[in-house]
């Protein structure tokens, strides 16, 4: 198999939803792109222009679409890969790693970039205030690719490390009573008094963002388009906003 | 006192160095605001133009910074705070709501936002490949804001958990000695085998990558320009880049 150095990938974070989250280094991938690849509501983002051939795939395929960009990359083609938020953080950046190390050998040469973008945490972060200004971690609650059981143990010594939390996918059609366990783990570990915050579509015309303590905080607060932030011991309001001191004891 | 309700102030990311991964939003607000306040080298960023004063701070004093720029907004003007990276993360963002809580009550009716901007984790990840695409957690190792007994709590539960995890300010010359202490709590927790990366002056001319296994990591291989990143049991390297599954069992 011959393998054309010309072409490239570059895996692009489109942001939370808003384009004026976009990098310079974003829309000059775009730009110098034959082919953009991606989640359907992805691609819309990408505005058509002669010589850019746009190609839609469903959700479920990551992989499929990753090992699709590579082969149009080795065919010589500029691809780009459109993900939401950064692509490093739960999005199509691991995916395309996978499918270069199951791909062919000649394909660990090509010329493979990813190019950051703003992650939702930290979008919903910024509107609800500081809540993230200290130590924190960032938790996929989908047990799609790991099991339920690590995901309760993670969020237990998250909580005992005295770490602010986000959750990405908090909560689908497909397992509605999983994002209620986490939040009996949560007010176990870290009392009732704690604040959480449901950000839904980030920056979106749509958004919406709701504070509540534990004690008042209910699973359908959350569904698949809502980031969770939980705060830290120090979390509080100052006015409109939620922020995490940077001092701890 | 009087509070101008016309004025405001924005805390903008201006990303790890590089210019093209500033966000729209983060240039429109420069080009709106008549005060810039900051660290030197980031207010050193900002293009001068007629009617912007640029206030340029020494980097000890971020809550006068911070106060400093609430009292010019509510003096009418439209502040913009520079901030590297993410203001959120381990930045201006939680100082300016710690100096709001301190400050007289009617600023608390200013208009406040929040700007993303691509963090040096994100960044670091980025260019090594995807060592964060599984859950994980940043950790600020400077003990200027809390003890190092916690740090050294949350190292252990973060091990345990199999975070990856990204490390902030991880060595300074006033603290030579507690960067090589996290090493060897790494490899307590971790094993000699994990996977652990160096990032200095990422996306800048001078930026210098390595990764090494947790055996050969040495203190010197990081210092208060480096962002430092630990894989998770799955991070393995393919061909030159760096990434974590995104399954876990």
């Amino acid at each position: 198999m011959r393998t054309h150095m010309n072409g490239w990938v570059q895996v692009a974070g489109l942001g939370p939803g808003n384009d004026a989250m976009i990098t310079e280094d974003v829309r000059t991938a775009l730009a110098e792109a034959t082919d953009v690849v991606g989640y359907i509501p992805y691609v819309r983002r990408v505005t058509p222009r002669p010589g850019l051939t746009l190609h839609e795939t469903d959700n479920r395929v990551e992989l499929d679409r990753a090992t699709h960009a590579l082969r149009l990359a080795s065919d010589g083609k500029r691809v780009v890969v459109v993900s939401s938020g950064d692509p490093g953080v739960f999005a199509m950046a691991s995916a395309l790693f996978e499918a270069l190390e199951a791909g062919p050998r000649p394909w660990l040469e090509l010329d493979i970039r990813i190019l950051p973008g703003i992650t939702a945490m930290l979008a919903a972060a910024a509107r609800l205030g500081a809540p993230l200004g200290h130590d924190f971690c960032a938790i996929n609650l989908s047990d799609n690719l790991k099991p339920w059981s690590l995901i309760e143990h993670r969020l237990r010594l998250a909580a005992q490390a005295g770490f602010a939390m986000a959750f990405y996918n908090p909560r689908s059609k497909s397992r509605p009573h999983q994002f209620a366990e986490a939040l009996d783990i949560l007010r176990e570990e870290c009392g009732s008094d704690r604040l959480i915050s449901f950000a839904r579509d980030v920056t979106k015309p749509s958004e919406h963002l709701t504070t509540v303590t534990l004690a008042e905080a209910t699973p359908n607060m959350a569904d698949m388009r809502t980031v969770v932030i939980v705060g830290n011991p120090d979390t509080r309001r100052v006015g409109r906003h939620v922020y995490t001191p940077r001092r701890a004891v």
